[in-house]
């Protein structure tokens, strides 16, 4: 087979150099979109007088036979080819003859790949945002049956104050409202055109960008050829969003881990998140939790590669850049499996109410209500938490909690504690009264489960 | 020194652990927001009734004290009162008395951190976006004088296309323009109040988070306290958007190594912008350019290590959380001071347009050129591409270029070759007649001059 | 001030660039190398005749007179005069006069500094060697008083088998050894002499870079100038062994969080590593092990930083490499805090062994006797498995533990079972009789720790 | 197909959470040494008396009979069994009953799969450090024959002094020699056995470790259980390592593609490792070094990834771990492919000789000559810095080098320059006088040549 690009060369390449420069192993992925943009672009240069309407037929009819094949894996792919455009220009070359030859006119590999990408990108961006969607409306109806369900709040990973255990999870559902946003926020920069930049300069034919721009659904076109073919930028925007969300996930991976424990045991899985030990047949581990968490680091591995790859390259295109795209492909998998996995594990887990609410009512976590009582009758707070601090000292000094002290205790302290400091001590009573904007309270939580509602 | 926090505990923390574990270091540069802050939250405590008018000027005026103070450098910080919140509040409770502990009231340290580094990225990242303006002025002044200037186009550091400087220069505003967008949008993130959040559940006190928010020109608030202590997403996305950006310098600064070379002579930055060597007098090297260059690294530290801090961390606050700021506000400074270097550096070099198009002349670059003349006589692009190559080979075998070999030559290729291939090969044609949208032509050069002229 | 390099230059540098450019904020850390570096070369300049022995003594004179004043930190540095080199140079002959310009022969800034980093790193990294060793000796003291302390072993954080808890510290201990190995093995990298190798390419003068090697301690000379001053290996690696061994300590780090929380309570720590909240009074956080745990992103984020900074630079010096000090000192002064922390922490922790040893007996983690005891006699594995599974769910149906099944149940599920498995289900008992080597049976802790100590 | 580990879980699990936790697609690659290391197993169950001889024989040859049909890619594989260990025991049960079901006594897959990794790394480590070593031979053959031509030598990209080249190409020696020293310390920790530590706390079983050992080549085992199955230093160290070396690839690809590029033109590659353009007939893209170069991402962001994965993890085997594999097996192919391209890109580039000389003859680049002649007469260094510096400078002027001067220009300057100072000049005689150790003086590279070559 000769290369396409072989004239001016005299020797011969070793077939392993071969395999280490060709991306067909990977970029097979992008069949699709890069026959998608070709149609485009065959259609273009028979609009602009560029190529036949008949020549553009051929081409056209010859590109949707090699889809078909590609869908049903009857392409074959050669790494003497390099990628998937020499790859695909050569099968419509031997299926529609020399005509195949002019659909490169007025176009290079290098504004080709990118059109490509930008297609890939846009196409799962909007899949993962739907995914977001999902797993947000599972968070959602896991809250709403758990309103009135407490829980300690955790700072420090000790125990501060009880809250909503749908308080909780509506967390997550903000940071996946984030996550959502810089989502489409990057659609902005995902969806353009850079097709008819050619190598970097433009193109002498006369050519329209628009029209394959809306061809293609892309909202507008790079304003310069150089940059067109030059940037990057979309996949690392891509690859810090996925990042950041994956940060949120193994933060709730963590704790999913954490509440599956033993000494937690405030959820259960559903058997399908969980496995078994070969040697160890009582353990339910939570395995999705924990490979999530882990996969944390692949999506970091990715975006630290990518920004190493950019950093210092002069322009246009370099040979470099071709690692732009494993760990693309790598991350939309990982992102979309995980979110998948997410939503079904939500979904399914038992929560263990009376567990969670018992670990509430024996420690220290209602401490705060003290204070806030002091406060509220004009000790200024640090004085409060000063004899707050006190307290619980003379609580675990007697092995008991502060409910169980005897108001005497509480007037030793500062007379101004009356008898109703039981009632604050009440753990549904302090959750319920944090009804702060965006707090913990029941009516609280009511009303930020509806205005999430309202952006599902 | 009495800890604020301490009635409970009865050991006595060494210094050194003191030391390791104290922000004052560094956390001292959020004063400004910190009394800000505190400001806004006195004002509301009061207009709630929570505290009294008079408490709350008391408190006001001496915040206004230490800010005065603090300004000046006349504020003593001490690690043994760990953070900037312990110290200003130790300040003034020295300065007005016990009332000083009232401004804790319905507040946590968690809340306010969160809001004091809100308050201060929602600053920076204003300046940020002024200071890419700044630089993509000089960038589009540069541009406007270098329309007819020409350049080798380079794709793997091989001479390409020839094409306009100016369309080089504006391949990096428009970069400069995503950057833009970018910090535009996480504004969005960034411009939320986390104060009132308390330390994670919301508070009992019938505070308004509406109020401060507005106080403090927050555009909203968070909706769930647990998120608001918690997030540090709105520092990752300006680290990401910061390393993207740094990326972008590190390719001009590569750029800008290569022109001021001796090989290539495109350029000669100012003095002003460059060293001399200790040892070797002739040298003047294009230190800013390296050093931007090296700072990439270091951006991109900071943003892996913020995501490692993150991983895996249980809601709500950690003490891990700490480790937000140092790389922060290195990077603020860091990007601050790249643009403003660049802006300097572009404004004031100068361009050897001669060395340039001379090297412009010597090479084949116009052989694309070649290929295309044949294309638009409907010679497939593929069967153009090889004949071209073999042109370049004969000519290397011969030590001429293109535009020396004799008509005869190429018609011995082919016989569509006519006597206006010469007029294709000439250097300045050829980027003239690249006239797709957003291509190297002249005319299409000035209208993204002017495109980005409407964005300044 | 005149600029030292600026014979040739006719533009004035503005302030701010010379403050962006200028290393002396940090490397002023280096003062003491670089002084010490500076009487080694002018001894040996003596010694080959390139200097008198009275310019030498004059020289050396005023440098340990600034040595004296550097220690004191009564040296003014200033960014005008870039870094610690060219101030110390500056006042050496505001000092002692012309002379002082003598120094500089035969030698460069860029032999000098990398000079000054390796004596640097060599003593630090000697330094973080016992320090290690320190805490591997409170590791060792604290299971040698935990060899019989029974504790839950886990995988997936979920209860897998009992194990001593001395066999758990000990899992450090050597995770630590392997630190220390691999901080051992750098030195060979570390402990080389780059002086004389001038810029890049060595120098005229007859001097000898062995004597200075010799001088300054070093075991050795770079063979190859280009290398000697472009190489930051010696750092790059000072960085992953510090990523390596912080992971390991944000790994335990993790242990003693979830040790000192309410739902395992396991250890308690000393008031001393400790803090408490502003809010909640109750709270004692582990804010040093989060510290720590978080400062791990710190550590890896300086070695991502300079393996960035260091890709793709060609030969030699490039000012980039400015950027490799400050990651350094910042680690240096991490890794050396977190370890000293460490020792303290695990020194004055106090062990809670009945609570530990209580949460082994109330959990299925002896299921693994029960399938051994099985396999033991001749069952293959994998069935043997497959029945115990069976006896955990019987077990759990009934609310009850493994040792509460009567016989009966046991010889329903296959007639092998004897009464002695009640002997194999006592948990004291499946500690004890894991004595494979490297086991966690007491008497092979006790080897381990015996073994352990022949290393300190 | 059932689960191994299923008899406690009575939910199904769904396909796709199957595919997404499965590692079989691919730790396959493991096959080979996880074969081997249950015949070492099997052999010793045997000694140890814990199967029979019998059963060892009918285990032993059903494995031998898969290791064949592994190699020859007969082997069905499935995601349902996860990984290799589950695959494996499947087709041995299926080929010699239940007697396969014996194997796993007295291991578990926690110590299985770190055996397989050891071997396999030790395995890859020591084939790289022969790529090494090959690469090394290419590098002393081409110095061997370029000691005398000579090149500028640049700091700052900018030329500097005159130097040799094959100076310039023995400093990646030195680097690579590193590269090697840091690989071979790495097997002291490779070279370990974790195998019979079972799942994490060893096992009741009397088996024999160092038997295992010594029947998988390894040089001792790990002395604690936890650890041995919780330990990824090794794949770390083998990341960091691999890091480092593709920084050192990097700078010269770097270095490479500036030399092929037109403006410099010092070499010439080989046909077989570069490749032309789709569009643009006359270029020789260095494709393989820019491919390497960006290669250096892909090694940095899997050391990330791991270091990521691990931060934080409790002891001892969490699901987080099997995140190891890929980035480990990548970073193998990266590696072994990259050194194996630039062997042969070294062995066959053309050297051209006169272009380079031709560069360091006009240029400034002998200006440090004139400063070590003048303090070689005892003016001191920053005196002669000084003059040369204004010397320079009126050759700029006069649009001429510093060997066009005439003497009265120089004895205008300072009376102490001779008529000599035009051999000081001279190139050839400028690099021949670097004698000073490991400088670039010819026949102080023919030192350095002969020390390499007895290294190799």
């Amino acid at each position: 087979m000769k290369k396409l690009w072989g004239g001016r060369f005299t020797g011969s390449a070793e077939e392993w150099v071969d395999e280490f420069g060709a991306s067909i192993g990977f970029d097979q992925e992008l069949a699709k979109q890069d026959i998608e943009g070709s149609v485009a672009h065959a259609t273009m240069l028979a609009t602009c007088g560029i190529i036949t309407e008949a020549e553009a037929n051929e081409i056209i009819q010859g590109l949707k036979k090699l889809e078909q094949q590609a869908e049903q894996g009857e392409l074959d792919y050669s790494a003497k080819l390099e990628d998937i455009h020499l790859n695909l220009e050569h099968h419509l070359t031997e299926l529609i003859g020399p005509t195949g030859g002019k659909l490169h006119t007025a176009r290079s590999r290098n504004d080709q790949v990118a059109t490509d990408m930008h297609l890939y990108l846009k196409e799962q961006v909007s899949e993962i945002i739907e995914l977001i969607t999902d797993f947000q409306t599972a968070l959602v109806d896991q809250a709403e049956q758990n309103i009135e369900t407490l829980m300690p709040g955790y700072t420090h990973l000790q125990r501060a104050q009880p809250i909503s255990f749908a308080h909780h999870l509506m967390a997550y559902f903000w940071m996946l409202d984030r996550d959502k946003q810089r989502f489409i926020d990057s659609l902005k920069r995902i969806n353009l055109s850079p097709l008819g930049a050619g190598a970097l300069a433009g193109t002498t034919f006369p050519i329209d960008r628009h029209m394959t721009a809306e061809l293609l659904g892309f909202a507008g076109i790079y304003e310069n050829s150089l940059d067109a073919v030059s940037d990057r930028d979309f996949i690392l925007e891509f690859l810090s969003d996925s990042s950041i969300l994956m940060m949120h996930l193994s933060r709730l991976c963590e704790e999913i881990i954490l509440w599956t424990s033993q000494e937690f045991q405030f959820i259960e899985l559903s058997d399908a998140f969980t496995t078994g030990s070969s040697i160890m047949p009582q353990k339910k581990n939570p395995d999705m939790a924990e490979l999530i968490r882990g996969k944390t680091g692949r999506v970091y591995g990715s975006l630290m590669g990518l920004l190493t790859v950019l950093k210092g390259l002069p322009l246009a295109y370099n040979k470099d850049m071709q690692e732009d795209k494993e760990g693309m492909f790598d991350t939309v998998k990982t992102v979309r499996g995980s979110l998948k996995i997410f939503a079904g594990m939500i979904r399914t887990m038992k929560v263990k109410k009376e567990i969670m609410e018992g670990s509430v009512k024996n420690d220290f976590s209602n401490a705060t209500e003290l204070a806030d009582y002091l406060a509220s009758k004009g000790v200024p707070f640090r004085e409060a938490h000063e004899i707050v601090g006190k307290l619980v000292l003379t609580c675990i000094e007697k092995g008991c909690y502060l409910a169980d002290l005897p108001l005497d205790a509480y007037k030793g302290m500062n007379m101004l504690f009356e008898e109703d400091i039981y009632d604050a001590l009440n753990t549904y009573n302090a959750v319920e009264r944090r009804k702060s904007a965006g707090g913990t309270g029941f009516s609280q939580v009511q009303v930020q489960i509806e205005k999430a509602k309202t952006l599902l």
